[in-house]
């Protein structure tokens, strides 16, 4: 979280703007709160400039809840097909395997996940219902580059890399996102769909899952979490001072670099993804050694780098550098990563 | 909210207790969130007394999701007794309705929903999957005053009134209640499960909706909604210095007792529900005229009190008197009923 943003949220905390009210005890259908909700969609809607055509709804349930979501809305116990270029495509592809057929349309999992395929390499089933892919794999540190072409809606999970980049929303049927990487607390789930594609869902799909309910009730269908979507509301607006998505892409694009070029130039260290398919938001490297891994790892917590180990599926190290992330501490994740280095080569 | 929580969630909004890090930017995988995890549930085991033959689990989606969840691990496509009493458990009862067999045990729609009836009036179905009911109705103001004596599994919504009142949780089969009226933020919902329940979920069950996976995960399957989690932490420690679920009965036996004995004495005012069934949570009262409630919850708000307007269903006023509102605030209702009558007879 950027540090205005939480200076902010505790200036209001106790009385949110002269309302008497904390955010975190008003009702969803007080007209305060209304206008915090109709704001913080504007600011979505203009910040990533989403079409009139595409409703932003405000959720809760994260990606796993999308993962079931999106086959019981789109499916039609039709045939889907998956990108599987991670750990979450890959859950996302078992989970739709219940209401209808996946097709694979390409798995990198032989090379470890450390590439994204290019577009001549997609298997891609005629008459699909969508397309299915997730932009950034956290996990395995690679991010796709490119916009998949593809007679079937798109369907991407941009869970952690919305609002890093622009987006042409008018090429995607649904985009989803939870809120945690990049936008605000846990629990809240961002979900930009096309109007057109709703209202198709299974007969079992709860009330709650239902793309169509959720737009004919502008997402308050239930109890919203009020506080999140307070919270995206401030980090909306230091986005903008801070220059947009377009001036998110450009730090996001300095920082990455910053990290790449000194894991190219080392003897010690290798990025895991290959060049092409590198993420901006996750840097995925490691030495030749698991012991050694280790002990970069407690080296870089001295100073100050914690979070460096790499999820449990994938060994190693991970630099997760989101929109909040400091250029500063990129550059000591850099000097440290040299540091270390010196001492052992 | 109580005041010292949200004094407390302001001091420790920037920097929890020396972590260097807001709980709203924290990892649900970091050994600090998982201590807050850890802590809150046992806080929440202890204050309830849930036995260890009950899970506790911290999900998201509100009452809304559990809806559907409920039917579908539990209802196994046989039949379920429902107990309409209001507007939750009515829409609880429609959505199982996708998933099986729904019973009416009772309704009290006939009479406006102004009472609970008595355990000779439910109409129970041998070898139903389980009875379910709403502790409490928060439209109309009503509050079960028994436990139903059923042979199916007890399956409650106590979003309303958990934590004000202590619950013989063995008698349970489960218990739900999103966190916002009397917990946390909206956003987390509390379920307490019996662990012997699980493990019946219809093949199409999303992940996120099958208590045996949330179970088996510890409520971590995905990212929880871990700020809310910490203010429920908050709000245990809160209840814990009132005198725990023991002491919240006692306050809101007085706040209640002080507005129906205002209210039954009034020649304008009437209360909604009828004795026997009356709310400690939710008051519900009107005059015998639209007009003359219009003008009284106008008068009521020059004198700081809001949120007074009945739900739309209903009409007439509401005052909602959760663990959180002090006495003074009911004193000031009472006195302002008093004055307006004096105004008017």
């Amino acid at each position: 979280m950027p540090e205005p943003v939480l200076q902010r949220a505790r200036t209001e905390l106790m009385n949110y703007r002269g309302s008497g009210m904390s955010v975190m005890e008003m009702s969803h259908r007080s007209p305060v709160f209304t206008e915090i909700f109709t704001e913080t969609k504007e600011k979505f809607r203009e910040m990533l400039r989403v079409p009139e055509s595409h409703e932003i709804l405000f959720l809760q349930g994260g990606a796993t809840l999308q993962f079931a979501a999106i086959p019981m809305n789109l499916m039609e116990g039709g045939t889907a097909d998956y990108a599987v270029t991670g750990n979450f495509s890959n859950k996302a592809a078992k989970e739709a395997e219940k209401y209808g057929t996946v097709h694979l349309a390409c798995s990198t999992a032989d090379s470890g996940h450390n590439r994204i395929p290019g577009q001549e390499e997609l298997s891609l089933t005629p008459g699909a219902k969508y397309f299915y892919y997730c932009a950034n794999n956290t996990i395995y540190g690679t991010e796709w580059q490119y916009v998949p072409e593809t007679a079937a809606p798109l369907v991407c999970d941009m869970s952690s890399d919305i609002l890093s980049r622009p987006v042409d929303v008018s090429r995607y049927g649904l985009i989803y996102a939870g809120a945690q990487k990049n936008m605000a607390p846990a629990g809240l789930t961002v979900v930009i769909v096309d109007k057109a594609l709703a209202g198709r869902e299974l007969p079992y799909t709860p009330q709650i899952m239902s793309y169509a309910m959720m737009i004919k009730h502008d997402s308050l269908l239930n109890t919203p979490p009020c506080w999140c979507i307070y919270m995206l509301s401030l980090v909306l607006d230091w986005l903008k001072e801070q220059g947009g998505v377009e001036g998110m892409e450009q730090w996001k694009k300095q920082r990455a670099k910053l990290l790449y070029d000194c894991l190219d130039e080392s003897r010690l260290f290798h990025p895991h993804a290959l060049p092409g398919s590198r993420s901006d938001m996750n840097v995925t490297f490691r030495t030749d050694s698991a012991e050694l891994d280790a002990e970069f790892i407690r080296f870089a917590a001295e100073r100050g780098l914690v979070n460096l180990k790499g999820h449990k599926v994938a060994g190693g190290m991970r630099a997760s550098i989101y929109n909040a992330m400091p250029m500063e501490g990129v550059k000591l994740l850099a000097d440290t990563i040299k540091e270390f280095e010196r001492n052992h080569v």
